[in-house]
């Protein structure tokens, strides 16, 4: 008998050779059906392996990152057995599972693929698939191994077997088709009920660019019909809210290669955007004691050597600016957090007069690779709605409620309704890992649970993922399409102030250490405003958007009128424009729809004659005519539907 | 005879050896009592040396720069023939005159001088000037000059002969005194009436510091005992009213040596009056049609290579950012214009959308040599009110004339009243010093002036001062000291449309080069808050003080009722404090002087009783017993007088 310790803890006997789909079984019938791959003591196993050992056994469905790895991967085995079938003469080389699906690299010879083929490929893997073939793993030496591939003359995997160590190699075989594999697979290939071959791309062979360059063929697969359904459903709703896409629509934001790459530059319509976004927080922040403060976006290297910024991160970062003759240097700042310490050391602080929250719209640069760089999301200088809050250690529980608050305010105003939070705690077994007192992070951490909790979130604790300079709590929410974000983040820090040796006078008269905590609730005005485009597609809440009404004058006719109704609208700080071009209507509507703009308001002979507005809005429902004032009465209401007051 | 031609273009003739002072007096006795030097053919010359062919005859009063540099060069002989009377075996080096007043380097051997020592040097000066010496040249032969200075043992006055070329050695005597000296002197030393020796320091030989140190001692004097009061107030003032100073005391910047030398911090306060002031600017701008864009603070080294910028200054500037792999180079940005150039031209324009204004607060950064930085004014990194204007040709001046209005609306609101405008012209005779063609170049001008001239400004017209690219227009105010800052700039670019390839699409269909306008009304934020601090000794206009009023209790009892004013006071938008700390009512007051805060609200028990407050303005008026929103009305009216609308 051998002892099965389940992740929930609990521990079953079973006899030796039972098998992870035993162990499922003996959970339920119903479970069982589901388990698509398992682990066993952390290792990849076949759902039909035998166990012959005591051990901790997870298993996986579809619905685990685990379980989609291995329904990929398998699915990857039937995708290079549909090519050697089609593509006779076709040279496998690998065929991983990704992020979304999996891939296989085979050299064609002469044949090609293209996209009037995928559908030919599809029906053969769903053919193969039907035939509901078990996946088996068996062990073969290396001679046996390299003797099957070099008769079929394929020097990808004579190539990959000759690097592997002896005695390691195992095969797997399904069907008629065999490949090189170790193993991770779905039990049958029955389970697969839908796939796609997305697309098909060159790849040079092991990523060389001196190596020949193989076709690589993209697929996805499912366990039901429905699945891929809504996935390409997902894909193209994504396509069509690619922020990249709508801030090229929009006129929001460009980039120039003379000026560099992941440097944006934010046109008319996204600064005011982006303005209003800081606004916004401003205005929260300064009801919530915050204190704007500017400072120079480079900093003597020494600044970063005192932070210990440099050290960690400077020689994969821009390299250090000098000066002409007086031997100077300077980095191009890659936080604010140590100007800000600068600035909190300029004058002596008393106990009573803690906290200082210091926000500054702080732009940073950090070196990526060009590579990596990627719309507004991964960019190379950026802007943080950044803050500082220098408290006592009796303050942090009440601070980091109040900054929690903000960043629900935040969410709640721009439409995230759907997040969980992360706190991050330090691994109590490694203290060496971690600076600051044993009773400063107890202290800290218990600010946050009590936080969390007393703010009702839903939230998971990650014990070890303490930075280490103090535990953290972040947001991740969900935007429309279901996709997580990181957003918003909130830190203690007990290093900073050691570093930039910070100090207030207590009660007591002495000096002591004040706590830091590093916050953003937007991550960076540039990541934030991609995520909010696609989020919501460009229709932003109305408070937020860059124009929220237009004008459109039926003909030239009604010029007038319709640059006096703007005039009403403007007197009530309504963010108006007029269409006075002479086009029809039609076409104006048209436009103005494909703008996004929330209210178009049209005006001819008959609004003319009653003094009033006919008001239609973004995606077709009509409002009726009514005043320009009552219009702006509606359109205030709606504003406050979103956009409440902070506190 | 000979022809002297006056600065007025006036011909003249005279004898054969007529002096300077023999042309004055042909004009008027009057004038001749007060002319004190004087250049003939562009060379600085006696007021008693014979004048022996026809030539151009500049006369100098006290008034002109020239007339006070002869003065205060004359002021140093004095000064150097005193210290030989008092502090015998004194050797002479060098004595010039200086910006404001003169200094001699002397080696004094065991000898000091400390500030006690001021008023017997004074005394002495003022008793040789009383002599009436007249000042006289005489030419020496290199070998007299030598032997002199070496019976003297005056290693200084020996090396500075040996290094002058034979011929043109001669020296000036006076009362018993002889120095070495090129000329350019007073008539006599009794028209100098007042004299004041400012300070003493350390100055090594030739400014090298492998050479002895000298002592230095720097001395002022006047026409007139008045003049010298007025200047010693002025110096008091001044020092009041340093920017540097101020800052500190209000709070409003910082430097930080961690973070780099000429690398401002804004504190909260300065920070909030920045922003006030952007806003201002802002509001206005947006009226006259600008839109706002971000930039970011870096762009590759190929953006000022395109602009023309990195040719000219790189070598003197902040060095290129090198990244760690991908063999780019970047640069701090030391101007926005090529940014602004890329977002133009990330679309096509037609001739209806111009003319496009992109205004940023786009901070830059320029290398200046550690010894040239001061406080604000001068410093490494600052933030340029900047904005550039695209239009055609014909828009120019409709253009050129609001942004005076725009400029002149700044000045108006910050109570600069007293400025006078610089027209810089392409000098016709070079035309090949300047790009762009002659029509454009007459159209722009003309545009200029036109605008100059229809605005009613008072200003003076430079020709052959326009830059490469195109004419300007500076705006040089005068601060409450009276003294000059040239603030605010507009200036007409041919060259960067040229360099950056910009067009638009014109009524014909074919691709034209828009004009670019540059322009700053501020200059920058750093130091326009600088000169501002200085013109209004922190005393700022109402409507941008960072608190506007405070609220004090006469004690604890009524710190409720304080704070209910309080809360009247921010409701009506007034900047308010409280201050119920247990002090006596003086103290705070006193504070509050200090903290130059333009309102004191004074709160006790008759105050609460009829629930009115007292009002105290800064400086000392008492404005008597109102209610808090009779007040408010007080601040609003107040803040119009200043702040006005634009437009």
């Amino acid at each position: 008998m051998i002892d099965i310790t389940l992740p929930d803890g609990t521990v079953k006997s079973f006899e030796n050779n039972a098998t992870p789909m035993d162990v499922a079984k003996s959970i339920s019938e119903g479970f069982a059906r589901n388990v698509i791959s398992a682990s066993f003591n952390g290792t990849t196993v076949e759902t039909h392996t035998p166990l012959t050992t005591d051990g901790a056994l997870v298993l996986y469905t579809w619905n685990d990152k685990e379980g989609k790895k291995a329904f990929w991967h398998s699915s990857a085995h039937i995708l290079a057995q549909a090519l050697e079938e089609l593509y006779p003469g076709v040279k496998l080389s690998i065929g991983p599972a990704i992020e979304n699906g999996f891939y296989y690299d085979v050299d064609l010879g002469d044949q090609t693929i293209s996209d009037k083929d995928f559908k030919t490929i599809e029906d053969k893997m769903l053919e193969i698939a039907r035939g509901k073939y078990d996946f088996s793993l068996r062990s073969v030496s290396k001679a046996d191994a390299l003797s099957l591939y070099k008769s079929q003359d394929n020097e990808y995997k004579v190539e990959l077997i000759e690097n592997l160590e002896d005695g390691t190699i195992t095969f797997c075989d399904h069907s008629t088709f065999t490949d090189l594999c170790r193993g991770g697979h779905i039990p049958n290939t029955s389970i697969i009920k839908a796939v796609k071959v997305m697309s098909v791309a060159g790849a040079y062979w092991r990523g060389d660019e001196k190596n020949k360059q193989l076709t690589r063929v993209y697929g996805i697969s499912f366990p039901k019909q429905k699945d891929l359904t809504e996935y390409l459903h997902l894909l193209e709703e994504a396509k069509k809210r690619d922020h990249r896409k709508l801030g090229r629509e929009l006129e929001l934001f460009t980039f120039s290669a003379k000026v560099g790459q992941g440097l944006p530059l934010w046109l008319p319509k996204g600064a005011a955007l982006r303005e209003r976004l800081e606004d916004f927080l401003k205005k929260a922040q300064k009801k919530a004691g915050y204190q704007m403060v500017v400072t120079p976006h480079i900093g003597q290297k020494e600044l970063y050597v005192t932070s210990g910024h440099y050290e960690k991160y400077g020689a994969d970062s821009f390299q250090p600016i000098l000066t002409p003759n007086e031997g100077e240097e300077f980095l191009l700042k890659p936080m604010n957090c140590p100007h800000h310490c600068e600035i909190y050391n300029a004058k002596p602080f008393s106990y009573k007069e803690l906290p200082i929250r210091y926000a500054e719209f702080g732009t940073v640069y950090r070196y990526e690779q060009s590579g990596e760089l990627h719309g507004l999301t991964r960019v190379r200088g950026f802007t943080q709605d950044d803050a500082h809050i220098f408290c006592t250690p009796d303050q942090l529980d009440k601070e980091f409620k109040d900054v929690i608050d903000l960043v629900l305010y935040v969410f709640g105003s721009l439409g995230f309704e759907n997040f969980k939070a992360q706190v991050s705690l330090r691994d109590p077994n490694t203290p060496e890992k971690y600076i600051g007192s044993d009773e400063n992070w107890e202290k800290a951490e218990a600010a946050i649970l009590n936080a969390a909790i007393d703010k009702g979130l839903d939230y998971v604790v990650e014990t070890g993922e303490a930075a280490f300079y103090g535990p953290k709590l972040d947001f991740m929410v969900k935007d429309a399409l279901g996709r997580n974000w990181q957003l918003g983040t909130i830190q203690v820090d007990y290093n900073l102030p050691e570093r930039f040796d910070l100090t207030y006078k207590g009660s007591d008269n002495e000096l002591h250490r004040p706590v830091m905590i590093h916050r953003a609730p937007f991550g960076s005005m540039e990541r934030f405003v991609a995520i909010l485009l696609e989020h919501t597609g460009g229709n932003f809440p109305l408070w937020l958007m860059p124009t929220q009404a237009i004008v459109l004058s039926i003909s030239e006719k009604y010029e007038k009128y319709a640059e006096k109704v703007l005039n009403v609208l403007e007197n009530n700080e309504i963010r108006a424009l007029a269409d006075n071009r002479n086009e029809t209507i039609g076409k104006k509507i048209r436009e103005a729809e494909m703008a996004k703009i929330p209210y178009m308001i049209i005006v001819g002979e008959q609004e003319e004659s009653k003094n009033m507005i006919s008001v239609r809005q973004h995606g077709g429902e009509d409002l009726g005519m009514i005043s320009a004032v009552d219009f702006a009465e509606v359109v205030e209401k709606e504003v406050k539907k979103t956009l409440k007051t902070f506190k």
